[in-house]
């Protein structure tokens, strides 16, 4: 008999692999931070001999959910600015806010608390674009989840760099530090065409990003206002743009996607960049539109979900995402079969491992992937009973069933209790930094 | 010093009155089940003398939601049928599933859990519409919330009665038999006009409801189809049929109220029924229209908030509700300023209350009003920092940071815990019905 190091007995195995979504009595066995088989939980206690064996009777298993537009360090500014338009809310709120406050002591402690709700949250990866990037990193290295960190260009100074140039030769002395990282991905991210409006900084970033083989992430038409500001420009709507720049390419992870024009939608079809949908943003923001999620999956384009910064949604969890983004796509569409729940979480999870060009590694239970997963705990008020477990993941559960929560096979959350981070001193730093910001 | 029955020490008291919306280190003074006195927390403990104290340092303190419109005995078939259109999904397996299972036990069962749930999202009255009103009041009655519970009408044979003139007698004898309840209302529910159409039934209810001075609930506007067969069979648009039959009146609870025309809002202007928006149950069946709330309450018309029947929801949490329903009308309109966070508290509260005939009794913490109110934890990894406690309470904070919830005085949640539900034998029962559906 084998030995092993964990067998996960589960009530279902939610595997989000299109041949056999949902397994009941399975049983997860991890060895090495990897899946090395899927099978009902009789024959694995039969074939293998575990280290360590843990039943969930009452629980779903599902991949580790993927985050996959945030600014993590934004936490901190939650609630400070609500109810106001995109740009009043950037001008006047959070850019000052970001001018005063930011720093690399700032941005740790911002992050690991952010990490800590992901965490309890039930995500295991996410996608981010701040500043002061090495202070991300540290936190991602510290608690053990996996993050993808964008390189943020924008043309304006900043307390991360002096100017465009700066953050260029930072953001490549970032990538030199963090390229070989077992859970940190550095990535590009012009913050968008409005703000890095220049050809010669976006094609330096393609330039880079060509030769390093990173991606790009950038918000690509949030707003009416960006398309306009764009096409006034240059002639161009955004994705006409990026096309002629050569940008819109799979390596893009163009993020929003609103007001989408039937030429855009033919010019995604055709070069299939990376789409990330942030419903609650978008909705909080009022961004009047809807990212045409029913339409591009039908075109094969592929749609992960993001939460965007807590300061304009205001939370990280992918579970509420998931469910608002069912929901708009039935409000958009008049179709209540749009976004059905098992699509919802196939957007949270295996969509959003292939933005990140990661999808052989994460995104799905599937034999030889690292062990990212997360249990949910059906057996409450809230979800009983259980007819179909996809359907009470995105409709009916909320955060606080998520118990217990690996990365690369190592138990994060345990029970509820975070193993890496002490809950207690991030509650304490988050006072101690809303009571800085306000004054 | 006068000796008095609670005081209640907060760090935030949300009061929901348009004078002094938020209190800081303020305490609730109770007495006899109703608000005796509201002030600075070193002053209730210097003038009285309580047989209780408790103390929220790291709470808000807010009037207990009021959730507008429910169909409670749906909560075993939450996740029975997802992603369906509404009349596929009500001919097909709602009805059939009602037709199947309902009875005075699975109703009683159902409710008991349902309540469980409302509970412990802070809801603490409720304006139900289903059948077997009896087995509803009794979970009323036995659990300690307060219920409205609609009399429902509906022109065909079901469970409960063997036609529309058993539906009339059956409710007329349940209106005798709770009519001076404590927490027990007995309403009128005429289910919608392409379910009880014909004009004598109609003004019979509008009879009784002026008789016995008892509130209207109907479903108006969810639906275009329904829009078209009241038109085809009245050439009147519903607003303007209730208008000839003399029921446009603020007796009405017009729940949903989609698709409204010019003229429609005029009609609500000028008549001012009580509309109930239930944004996430439109968004999820794909109504394809929201409610326009931010108009409706430009025009002083009262808008409270429902969660619907947790079957198109799927849950009954008020908290989530509130938060929709300020994405939504932001959404809808483009405007981020449309329902902020406290518009959003007050439908969820004085206006449920005005809805329900109830204001002068309970929707906001003043002085003389019951004593219904809810504790929510911020200190937590997710609602810290706190820059402006509504907004945390509708953007961020989640059902499981309620800790504590009064009804009347009467503590029917204690830190999570149920004080008068056995929730052990509630999963039990919700298990063993979900096993009979499952067949």
């Amino acid at each position: 008999m084998e030995t092993i190091d964990q067998i996960i007995h589960a009530k279902w195995l939610i595997t989000c692999e299109a041949a056999h979504p949902v397994l009941e009595n399975h049983a997860l066995v991890i060895d090495k931070g990897h899946i090395k088989a899927i099978l009902p939980s009789d024959q694995a206690t039969e074939h293998y001999h575990a280290r360590t064996v843990e039943q969930f009777p009452g629980h779903a298993i599902i991949p580790g959910l993927i985050n996959a537009h945030t600014h993590i360090p934004m936490n901190f500014f939650r609630g400070l600015a609500d109810d106001l338009a995109l740009m009043d809310w950037l001008n006047n709120h959070i850019w000052p806010a970001e001018k005063k406050w930011l720093s690399h002591e700032f941005v740790r402690d911002a992050s690991l608390f952010a990490i800590a709700e992901m965490l309890r949250s039930g995500t295991t990866c996410f996608n981010d674009m701040f500043f002061f990037m090495p202070a991300i990193a540290e936190a991602i290295d510290i608690s053990g989840i996996r993050g993808h960190v964008g390189i943020t260009i924008i043309n304006f100074p900043n307390n991360w760099a002096h100017n465009i140039d700066e953050e260029f030769s930072k953001g490549m002395d970032f990538y030199e530090q963090y390229k070989n990282h077992a859970r940190v991905v550095p990535t590009l991210a012009p913050h968008a065409m409005y703000t890095v409006s220049e050809d010669a900084y976006l094609l330096r970033i393609l330039d880079l990003a060509e030769k390093h083989h990173l991606k790009i992430n950038m918000h690509v038409q949030e707003t009416v206002s960006e398309i306009d500001t764009v096409f006034k420009k240059s002639q161009l709507r955004p994705l006409q743009r990026l096309k002629k720049l050569g940008m819109l390419t799979p390596r893009l992870i163009a993020v929003h996607m609103l007001h989408v024009s039937p030429e855009d939608l033919s010019l995604l079809t055709e070069h299939r960049p990376n789409i990330v949908h942030c419903p609650e943003s978008n909705m909080k923001l009022a961004s009047s539109s809807a990212c045409p999620v029913t339409a591009l999956l039908a075109q094969g384009v592929n749609v992960a979900l993001g939460t965007d910064g807590a300061a304009s949604n205001n939370d990280l969890s992918m579970l509420g995402e998931m469910r608002t983004a069912a929901f708009l796509a039935k409000h958009a569409t008049g179709n209540p079969e749009s976004v059905s729940a098992p699509e919802a979480l196939t957007m949270a999870t295996l969509n959003g491992a292939k933005a990140l060009g990661m999808e052989k590694r994460i995104g799905s239970l599937a034999i030889g992937k690292e062990a990212d997963f997360v249990a949910i705990h059906f057996d409450t008020i809230e979800t009983l009973p259980v007819y179909h477990p996809i359907s009470q993941i995105v409709y009916a559960a909320s955060r606080d069933q998520v118990t217990d929560v690996w990365v690369a096979g190592k138990r994060l959350l345990k029970d509820r209790q975070l193993t890496t981070l002490d809950e207690k001193e991030l509650r304490a730093k988050a006072i101690y930094w809303g009571n800085q910001i306000k004054g």
